[in-house]
């Protein structure tokens, strides 16, 4: 597949008149698709009830009429200040009870009967009207689900919901009571309609209350958006996506992605490393113009696997934005990489944020391709080299990498409510076991918690899985390659219980964890194979193989048959060391990259990438700092 | 009298036909006592009124028959679902005006009077059923008054009775004016009825408002816990005790102990390290996985002057707990380690927290002796080990320690409610002083702030008395000892005013202090003899013998009769030589011990216990990390 | 004109026996004013309607009788408890929605009509009673507008007023839409009363909303105090002020001050030092009991602005204060250095806070010129020297300065708003700008923004103004001086919109900015001249001469005529090199000082004042710590 270029673009924001030119300029760029619509609910329809297209139908005409695709959003990230009248109980409220008002966007409670009715409403009429419209080649649900913190909702409306899905989920007070474990501390219900949702407890609530209340506000999500994509695919039958965020975890995207077509993401590398990556000064001043060199790529092979292989970029960092903590511009040749980045990792599609920078509102300090005055920005002449070398260049075709790492949201929702360290948490488990891969110049897949076969991966890494899934339990029994578990892999029963036989039971394995430990900063205990554990650790019984110890001693990994069993948080140099030594084992060619490069493996290239501020050298030629280089493999 | 062991155990989390087995093996482990049912409401009054006592009947049958002696709760630190609805305002408000939900435990405000009222019905039919029951050797009131930040409500029920309490203690609004200087800012109340609590005022509160909110959030503690004391002494002769906590000074803990035969606590050692202790991260680093020296045995000092000399430990932890930031195991030794202090600290029992591991709710990451699948955890044979030497062991007896430590939990109140520099803390200060003595191999008796009499004690501490009661003052005249007092002593009058005459205005020192400072992290001052003085400095201006000065000449400590004034803080080094020399004055012994070893004597014999990560040297003999020894006296 | 001595005085904190005597004293140690009556309404009117003035004649009796001038302050501070009962809805609410509530001070809405009337009810009443009493010299109004962050009240009487004065400033909710940009996420109004304030939004509010609603909180100071001005007016002549606080920025001080005749404002170095200044740990220590070096006199050139030439210190820290996170005491000798220091900026009176230290209350750690107990508090002596010294010296007339510094309140809001950076503030960078100057011992006079005049100023700083007025344009147009203008220059156009043409858009200047960045902690970008640009940068495109570059050679300074851009937030080394060249090429004198020690001119002296701890020469004398020296230019 020919993989192209796109862009965000706000008709309703500029004059009519500038449109045939903007259209023009975005071929002119190389650009093929525009992304329109999803923030337009107030221009669509003004008042309830009277709807207004012509500006949109215009809309569409033009970017039609200059050869451009269009991807169609519905607006329900942004009801108008009217849908408060109608439903002045639909805002979502804060863990600490306040309520989530209008003036910004998101506003809105998954949980809400009456707005989800005014969303398949508005849904429809777009659906209705554009559906069999041949120039909308894609429909884009909503926008960014979750974003600003907005899955958990503590409102009345999540309350009775909340009520509603334990009641099928346990049928019975007493059920719910028992796999709670309500007895401790006399907190049992006698019916339903006595329990509310774990906030502002005195201390902390029952992990299986906040437990199932993470698994019920996932599932709202995927239902809101389900009865959007059921109300599409009445009418259309151009492919539906949604825009998944950054390091958003609130909710199953898996779960999400089994509804729609394509997985698209918004990747702001800058702004992340900001905002939203745990790592020390060095590595963010280091890293500070380009983002850090695993983020992206993670989140890529994630998505890919929440599209089942199809994905795009819906939004990508064409220059400095405006909601990080810091806001520094890229460094020169950055916004190309970013994008060849995504192509190499199979993305469709990748569509920059925004056409031009608005000169007004929140996000007036947010890059675009051309500044307000219409000029170009720095990153238009990256977006069109890109362009260009595509055109050049022949197909980018996805291959199966020879790792594979599986990633599950529950357990990112398990560890949340109970991390038992203050700096436990799951992503940035997977991240460095993630980069520990990358760092040895591997491409890896992600997997979903409930994959049925490993068998084409030769090594698979699975740190923190809380519950493994009877399917993934299944796949590891006589599994044939190398996969590295834990720590607190399968940790957890139903309702966040600890399983007797005691953790972690793995198929052939003998072990038993008889205690374990949160680290503070600072304290590690050293590998007896070289580098520490940090942050955690469990001490191990049991009669599994023991290949390395701690200084005194006591094993820290173990072996049964394919399956190692990491009892702690492996360092970098230790994460290197031990995905080194599984794939020198299973046969798979590791490489010794220089820091900040990165390689990734198509069908038919492999690319690199230098993520340093630093030339460096990859086989024989020097990569400038943001240079991107491929060969045919 | 003869140490014990015990164990906090839940019949109710675990089938019957455990319980036999459970019993037995607690007696095999040397473990004599067991406290149960504190948190069982939900399972004796599973409706309001239909009480349930069959299971506990049987519980304490199967524990009896076994021969363990057994502590009763009252259940009212966790009501059940149902009481909510009876009495929806009794939950607590927090300082934020949000109320603190069912979900967890302590979800009540000491002031609801309909609350109370239930808790008085409950402690009634529990005392008519068990309290002429032998097996029933004691009763606890309610768990851990204060627990979770507690004690201060900020509910309209807490209003109300705060207002009657004013009113008594007051008797007329004109004189609550003049007391708290209300003409200051216009403050003035025509009525109590017109008097708020004093939570989110613009500015701070006055401090004598929040001085007396204090007093009556105290106050309501003590009341509260004497209505229960107060049925069960109709009902048994058994003594009764309340576990306190760890580093709770939210309430008067000698005015609810003066309603109790004995007082007990609850002893996390590694949990209060990381999550209640003022140290810098060497300190934490070297004692993560055994617990500050000092901060066992200056709560283990400071509750048998609670208890008038009865104590006991309610909750030793076994293993790693599940509430603190980071949760370590404990060093293996550091459970016998922690329990022989205990009883060389003249407790009367240590009972363990908990028998077996829940596999469910909150704590299911609370070691236990025994893990959830019934095996043993680590702890459980250093619980034995204990028992054994328990049995070849002479009684442990206490004795009268040669240096006393004046505690007030008043002064507490006063300095958070008016710190004048923001790292200004009442314990913080008193464990500094506690550490100083200890560090030079010392056994210390706390007193309470009305000790009448200091006679016996040759050397006396009293840091930070905010006022120093009568009894104090009538005791420091003409004190034959060495008393060291300061700094911030006697600073205080009725309502938190200051005094004229200036303070700190003790018998027969002529001194004023003309001027305060707080001073921040980094600002010292040194002391003409050595060390430094941190945090609070003052100026001193009088004829008293100038001790030592500052740099510039200006006095820091002076002295007149038996009484040394310190005008500021000491650090470490300065705490140990202004010990050391007060006690030579005074013909008491002292030590140079090397790090983390800690000395206590009993009647008998001295102990010595190794908290520090390497081994030590004591009198010839090598201890290992977590080394207890002992010898005769 | 002869400068003069006061002190802040609450007679009815005190015995009236004991007035005549403090009077006496007063007058003793040269004090010829005092304040008084401020926080006094409860006295002033007990209940509603019912006055008492007998104790304010007899205070105002015994004082006149003295020779003390008076001044006297309306209450409006400090409304009375009855007043809730009359308006339960007059307080503030917090951004998080709580009551600002009863039991300290401010505890009122600025919008709450039936407050406003009672604070022109009893203003009229006042000024009945004491307009024409000819020992009453100057009027204050209310007290320190702003103290404890309440400008900003998120109130419903705020809400209806913003309401209302939205509806003022565009007339129809269209315009506001247009001119906020509203289309962007569909967040247009239908109608006024659809708008709310811009707290509680899901993510941040549109900064035109945020912008607008500063504004308007502003405009509610600015009525307010006009209020109380306009009934003063009508009933005396004398002097109307009101005492500023420091770092205050919530409203316009040039507009509330366009109303009075003198500005004021309280001084309080080293609290300031400890909680509102950006300084790392060296500077905090190093400053710690003389206080920031440039902070004091900032704000003196800034209110003599602010008063148009006219300006007093109200309150003047005599010794440590309770409200600062910590409170050390000033250095001997600084309390003289600091009165010395407001002299030589113009101040024409200098009043102490307080008389004597009150035992009772908020602040009865805070030093007065006395102690509790009547004796003298160290601050007394140097209030006393300074007024020996000020009898023996000529008058102290303020001169023009040769450097002018731009200061605008609506920059600090619009980068409040909009900070783009997180550490990115205001008013520290006009600090950093103005220490910059000073420590080239340069004497400053800062305009308001719409000074339509700078001819008489050679050299100029205008760091930061957001929006350029038409007069500043105006007079920067062919500018004869030298103007360092920038980072962020009239990068805003009305309702905080970016302007096209592209900022700064200077008179003469080609220059356009493509690219801004906030840079985090510890990025920087290397000057070609020397120093650094930290904070921020931006890049710059146009034919203006580039004066200087970055490493790379991209311009981050360039000029045209007399205005120079810079590109960036330049350190201090860059500032003060920077400024020194443009004072060289404008024929004015600098010098090079040695650290902590400032000049100041006046009309017939320099000034010296030593900040520092350590002696310094100054042309051939040593300076003590705390030393002031001046001779006659
Ligand atoms: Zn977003
Ligand atoms: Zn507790
Ligand atoms: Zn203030």
């Amino acid at each position: 597949m020919k993989r192209s270029l796109g862009v965000c673009y706000y008709p309703e924001h500029w004059p009519e008149a500038q449109w045939p030119e903007d259209a023009a300029r975005m071929v002119a760029a190389g650009i093929s698709r525009v992304r329109i619509g999803e923030f337009a609910w107030g221009l669509m329809e003004p008042e309830p009830g009277r709807f207004d297209w012509g500006w949109l139908d215009r809309a569409i005409g033009v970017l039609g009429d200059a050869g451009l695709e269009i991807i169609l959003g519905t607006p329900t990230a942004t009801p108008p200040r009217w849908m408060l009248d109608r439903h002045p109980d639909m805002l979502a409220l804060d863990s600490q009870g306040r309520p989530r008002g209008f003036g910004s966007r998101r506003h809105y409670c998954f949980s809400h009967a009456g707005y989800r009715a005014e969303a398949a409403r508005i849904t429809e009429a777009m659906a209705r009207r554009y559906g069999r419209d041949a120039r909308v080649i894609a429909w884009q649900t909503d926008n960014e689900y979750g974003c600003h913190d907005t899955v958990l909702s503590y409102s009345p409306a999540a309350t009775a919901a909340f009520r509603d899905w334990l009641a099928q989920e346990y049928q019975s007070p007493d059920a719910l009571n028992r796999a709670w474990g309500n007895v401790f501390w006399s907190m049992a219900y006698d019916s339903f309609d006595q329990i509310g949702l774990p906030n502002l407890t005195v201390t902390e609530p029952n992990p299986a209350h906040a437990f199932d209340f993470r698994r019920f506000s996932s599932a709202q999500v995927v239902a809101f958006n389900r009865m959007q994509v059921d109300i599409l695919r009445r009418h259309t039958d151009a492919p539906i996506l949604h825009n998944y965020m950054g390091r958003e975890l609130a909710y199953d995207h898996f779960a999400v992605g089994a509804d729609l077509d394509i997985a698209s993401w918004d990747s702001y590398p800058i702004g992340f490393l900001s905002d939203r990556l745990e790592a020390d000064a060095d590595h963010k001043r280091r890293y500070l113009r380009q983002g850090d060199p695993d983020m992206q790529a993670l989140h890529h092979d994630l998505y890919r696997a929440v599209g089942r292989g199809r994905w795009w970029v819906m939004e990508q960092q064409p220059g400095p934005v405006n909601w990080a903590p810091w806001n520094p511009a890229p460094l020169p040749g950055m916004v190309r990489l970013w994008t060849w980045e995504a192509f190499a990792h199979g993305a469709e599609t990748v569509a920059f944020f925004r056409w031009r920078q608005a000169p007004f509102a929140q996000e007036q300090m947010h890059a675009g391709l051309l500044l307000p005055d219409s000029s170009a920005a720095p990153g238009l002449a990256e977006a069109a080299q890109v362009a260009g070398e595509l055109a050049a260049m022949p197909d980018v075709a996805p291959a199966r990498a020879p790792v594979a790492l599986v990633f599950d949201y529950e357990a990112a929702w398990a560890w949340a409510v109970q991390p038992q360290g203050a700096d436990f948490d799951y992503f940035r488990m997977v991240l460095c076991w993630y980069r520990g891969a990358r760092e040895l110049g591997l491409s890896i897949d992600i997997l979903p918690p409930h994959a049925a076969d490993l068998g084409d991966y030769r090594v698979v890494l699975m740190p923190g899985l809380a519950r493994l899934r009877p399917s993934a339990l299944r796949a590891l029994d006589g599994f044939g390659g190398r996969a590295l578990i834990g720590p607190r892999s399968n940790a957890k029963a139903d309702a966040m219980a600890t399983p007797v036989p005691l953790p972690p039971n793995l198929p052939g394995m003998d072990l038993r964890i008889t205690q374990v430990e949160s680290l503070p900063p600072g304290m590690t205990e050293p590998l007896s194979g070289g580098g520490h554990v940090l942050h955690w650790r469990e001490h191990l019984q049991g009669d599994a193989e023991v290949l390395e110890t701690d200084a005194a001693g006591a094993p820290l990994i173990v072996r049964a048959g394919g399956l190692d069993y990491l009892g702690g948080w492996p360092d970098a140099a230790a994460l290197r060391r031990l995905i080194r030594a599984a794939c020198a084992q299973q046969g798979i060619e590791t490489e010794s990259l220089p820091e900040g490069l990165r390689l990734r493996d198509t069908a038919t290239h492999r690319f690199a990438f230098n993520y340093g501020p630093d030339p460096v050298v990859w086989e024989g030629r020097s990569l400038p700092p943001a240079g991107v280089a491929w060969r045919a493999r």
